[in-house]
């Protein structure tokens, strides 16, 4: 069934990786792919604006069905193939409430992780300003401080939405794992640092890890102080 | 059953309307809701921290599940009442594909808006730049003009992901809607406007128009020019 999908990727993209993730735990392995370079510019190519007017990666489609949103093609996944591989939506409400609850916090999580890793690349220099990216920290810090928060509340081992892996770790580890990479302390965040140890584990996420990470280990520091 | 639902809401927000639109076409009227003022800082509130650690709004909760982000929400929300009012999610696979799709590229819409419209609110005055602003209106137009194409693609009176009203329009329109209410012209736009126009009618729409937009119909001129 794979064979029908293709998916154009770039490493360490946490969208790209979402989706890869979810393939992997719906056992859809086997999947045409391809991976692009964003040094390169290759996600402005021909063939990603084929599939995605956005000229951005992920590209992904299923038959002629598109999903380039991450989140779009995750919750499509699980949709159309329910009852193959793990299910990646809990059946009870309270579960299911923290799952979308978590799922959708992390656009705010993601959001300002990146407005302190990329703020020189988003950011044109005559426009930078200390202020701005010290105010961006700080917001950081508090959303990262509010997350800690959210697994201290849970039992040790648990997922983000309880005893059961689902889409809301599938969304939010890549970007815990990201932050991690970029010098984020696990002193300071001891319980996202041993939900970052367990899922590093995990064989869908082992099976997609970022292959740039794997040769350079260390993104950069700029979250250290945090 | 809406008894047992709560909602703290701010007049005008798109995340407020979505639930309160989605609450609509579920036939979930009667829950318990309190309208709260920005102005007065009233998100900022115990009664809203108790329900949502962000002090924002939308603050929701059904029970005892809490739900404050506006997709969780209403994803939530069809889940839970996937047979009663209003079916929000499509049966056919390419028809979810196109709402999924279309529902989390809104994303990227409401941002690129949010950074026009609240250009001033959101960035202290000495680290405003005219060329920023500029930017970000480019950035909007072409951003509007992939909406504009994909409806041109979709057959006249059809919704965001198809013939079926579905969750994709519980998510975009209130963002459409802030476009035409700070200027966006329907005769640059006219397939956004048509849907507009249409949207405008729908029961729960007229339902849970923002009351202050009743009263000012016109939010401001910033988008006249796009």
């Amino acid at each position: 069934m794979a064979k029908d999908m293709t998916l154009l990727w770039g490493s360490g993209s946490p969208p790209c990786w979402r989706i890869m993730i979810a393939l992997e735990e719906k056992q859809l392995q086997g999947y045409n792919q391809k991976l692009l370079s964003f040094e390169k510019n290759e996600h402005k190519s021909k063939e990603v604006l084929e599939i995605n007017p956005r000229a951005q990666l992920p590209a992904f489609k299923h038959g002629d069905n598109i999903l380039n949103e991450s989140y779009a093609a995750c919750m499509y996944l699980e949709s159309q193939f329910r009852t193959q591989g793990t299910q990646l939506i809990p059946e009870g409400p309270a579960e299911q409430a923290l799952m979308y609850q978590r799922m959708f916090e992390a656009l705010s999580l993601n959001d300002k992780l990146s407005n302190v890793v990329y703020y020189n690349y988003r950011v044109p220099e005559a426009e930078r300003h200390d202020s701005a990216l010290k105010r961006n920290k700080e917001i950081l810090t508090t959303e990262l401080h509010l997350w800690e928060r959210y697994m201290q509340k849970m039992k040790t081992g648990s997922y983000l939405a309880g005893k059961a892996f689902s889409l809301a770790d599938v969304i939010v580890f890549p970007v815990i794992a990201y932050a991690f990479r970029f010098g984020l302390s696990e002193k300071r965040y001891p319980k996202l640092g041993a939900y970052y140890g367990m899922m590093k584990d995990r064989p869908s996420v082992k099976a997609t890890w970022p292959p740039h990470w794997l040769e350079n280990p260390h993104g950069g520091d700029s979250l250290k102080d945090l």
